[in-house]
């Protein structure tokens, strides 16, 4: 494996293999097949699970990572074509890259969405000019548009929950958040959900619609593997039946990078918070998913969080095993 | 072992195998015993040698950290209960420890005193919270009331010493500093010299005694033991035949949290400074011990640190070589 | 191997040995020639190739590294002798590096010219107090006046890219840039190339000529090697000819710690910045050199940078082998 940038790039049978690779190595622990073995973590953005989980599961293969982070003296890296450099940035990014690539026999890349242009963000602008200066295998860390190593975690939750993927039916909710946030993980999640065969209802209030490049995407996907993709602002239809709901939250792409414009449709603080009373006609076991960190009493209850329907402590270890799975894929040469 | 919280949950015996098993691993490495095996490590407050300590530990037995600490990306991270989190805050404990407990076999946690509430502090009730949220063998790197970690290291520094436990004497002083400090340090040393069997007198100025809770601890500790535990303010009759000062300096109990009130009562700067003048009618080979970070010419002086009766670097360093032990009896499953 | 401080500490022949050895261990991995192994790195200045470099080059021999660096709670780091710390700084560089090294099986240490006394400076006074308080193998990732392992690095470099030793000829060219930088790199460079045994030229405008020591250094190594050392404020006669060109800025030395007598010496931005028009009567296949960080359209045009005579990401690759090489050499115990 080359790169993992994009569920889309894989095969359902693929993805399977990596998930049934996970599960392997979760039960059978290889501590040494990638000894020798160097990652390079490159954060432009910052990272809690993501940072630890990559360190761990390099470590419980026998390899080890190098981190540049953005708490560390990078903060003058310099990102602009053609520039004259004489200013505060010490370094540029045509340089920082293919250096921190070359202490590592890959390299995984975080670049949030700049949120200025809906255009570039849903194109990856920047992580494709980040990625376009590495010549070692890659991973996305979270881009502007995507979020792949959280699809293949989620696409296992699923899986260890026992929630079917054809005729499972999934929710994916905007939920209330105080700042506009990346399509990075509503597109991958409903991408995911797609490919994985599942009917996916997107649930959201008006103004707050996912572009059609991200909704073309995944029926695209669900065309593929049988699936079925639909989008509402009604609560209760959305739920008939659902047997899961992954909450999110995003910016509105009407009023994409203008705060004050979005704050105006904005629903008000309580209204789209994932609480027990949504559940009234969900399948009795549904069960509450979301990629974290998630805002108590803002985005869900805490009763919810606290409650046997949440699967998020499980989903957030689930990233370790599944990267655990793309490392050994990309760096044993097995 | 399923956690290390408090030396008083070990018996005397269990207290001398972790320390041969740290002279063990000194002497015959087991560069391999951990392999696959990852520590979490969590840091609410800062740190030089804990941290470094057990990175190196692990490392030296195979085994890898993950580390969250505060000059990450973390400042945010709220702990209050029924909060409405839309504030800066982006991520509640309730979900960060046990998703960074998820990441490791094993998770060290420091969160030192808040220094509002003395009960809350001698009761350790933040790291009684924060350990609820963790189903995985924990180890305490300093909380509120305890440093257990620093306190084995301490145990096998007088053995190193070779300063008796029965009939050993061990002075621990408060000394100046420019900040009122947490009980943890103060209170576990006098537990361990006490459980160890020595004869301890705790030398402070008026206003700073020990709480009784921490004084009470430690004399239970002595009745099985054997040993015995004074107080006073006289440096003299303190001193007197003492093999080894123990130098600390904490909060005065009765202006706890109020810093402008404690200055009132303090010392002045210069008068509570260990230094050679201290140690007349000392045991002539009495040493001097300090968990640092150590402030020279304000609670020790240069000539007392830079001169042979200083221990302290061979202190740090057994911090390593016990929590190396610590961990492999937590972790090897031998 | 006991310590590595300076070039000029090894015969031509072993360094010829480090070289081989860098170049074997690229060839053929030894992830477990170090496990067990721990080397501490202490950075009291900022760095990004340095750090990562050489944890990759542990993590590749099967060891761990363990950093303390300026992005920690480690600012108020005491260094004055004598002092009374009744200020912010809570720990002593005397207690903080011995209670580091003794983590470690080795210790490299970074710290930049303070660029307030010349003598102090050139005489590397700062990192010879903080190698007093070590006792075990050290490194210098970067002194007031060294930075042997960059020049071990473009060593390799230099012999990759086929230039010869014996009758190779080398500029350093002084560039611009908007600070006063220290004579690490370039006084480092130019004893590494003159021991190689090249014919080197240093370029720089009036008032930036390097320091007596640092020349006289450089010709007592040619003398050894058979190489020559001249300078010259003239880039057509100093190009003639050349295999390759060494960028790098550095202070006046007229107007050392005093940044606006400088200013007013310097060159105008623009005026010294390496571009094609300084090759024209070079070598055809003359190459271009730099320790990075650079500052693009400032120090070296784009066109440069991007173009195919640039050697940068290989040299900063040499970092990571050579120091496996270091590594391996001092704590490997053959």
């Amino acid at each position: 494996m080359k790169y993992f940038n994009d569920l889309a790039d894989f095969s359902i049978g693929e993805i399977k293999e990596l998930v049934a690779l996970a599960r392997r190595l979760d039960d059978k622990p290889e501590p040494r097949v990638l000894e020798g073995k160097v990652l390079s973590l490159l954060f432009l953005s910052p990272s809690l699970r993501t940072l630890i989980s990559f360190q761990s599961a390099m470590a419980r293969l026998g390899g080890s990572t190098c981190v540049i982070s953005p708490e560390m003296s990078i903060h003058g890296l310099e990102s602009r074509s053609g520039i004259v450099m004489d200013g505060v940035a010490a370094e540029h990014i045509r340089e920082a890259i293919p250096v921190i690539a070359s202490y590592g026999d890959a390299i995984g890349i975080r670049a949030f969405a700049k949120r200025e242009n809906l255009d570039d963000d849903l194109n990856d602008r920047e992580f494709r000019e980040l990625i376009s200066l590495v010549d070692k295998p890659y991973i996305n860390m979270e881009s502007a548009i995507n979020h792949p190593c959280q699809s293949l975690a989620d696409w296992k939750t699923l899986d260890d929950l026992g929630i079917p993927a054809s005729g499972g039916k999934l929710v994916l909710s905007w939920t209330w958040h105080p700042s506009p946030l990346p399509f990075a993980v509503p597109a991958a999640t409903l991408h995911m959900a797609a490919l994985r065969g599942m009917d996916v209802t997107v649930l959201r209030p008006e103004g707050f619609a996912l572009p059609d490049a991200i909704m073309n995407k995944a029926r695209q996907a669900a065309t593929l593997s049988g699936g079925s993709v639909t989008e509402t602002n009604d609560c209760s239809s959305a739920m008939q039946g659902s047997q899961v709901i992954y909450a999110n939250s995003w910016a509105s792409a009407r009023h994409y990078g203008d705060k004050r414009a979005e704050d105006q449709i904005k629903p008000k603080l309580g209204e789209w918070c994932v609480d027990e009373t949504w559940f009234g006609n969900a399948a009795s076991d549904c069960r509450f998913m979301h990629c974290m960190p998630v805002r108590r009493g803002v985005s869900v209850t805490d009763r919810i969080l606290d409650g046997p329907r949440s699967a998020i402590i499980a989903e957030a270890r689930n990233r370790m095993l599944v990267q655990m799975a793309l490392l050994h894929r990309m760096l044993s040469g097995s």
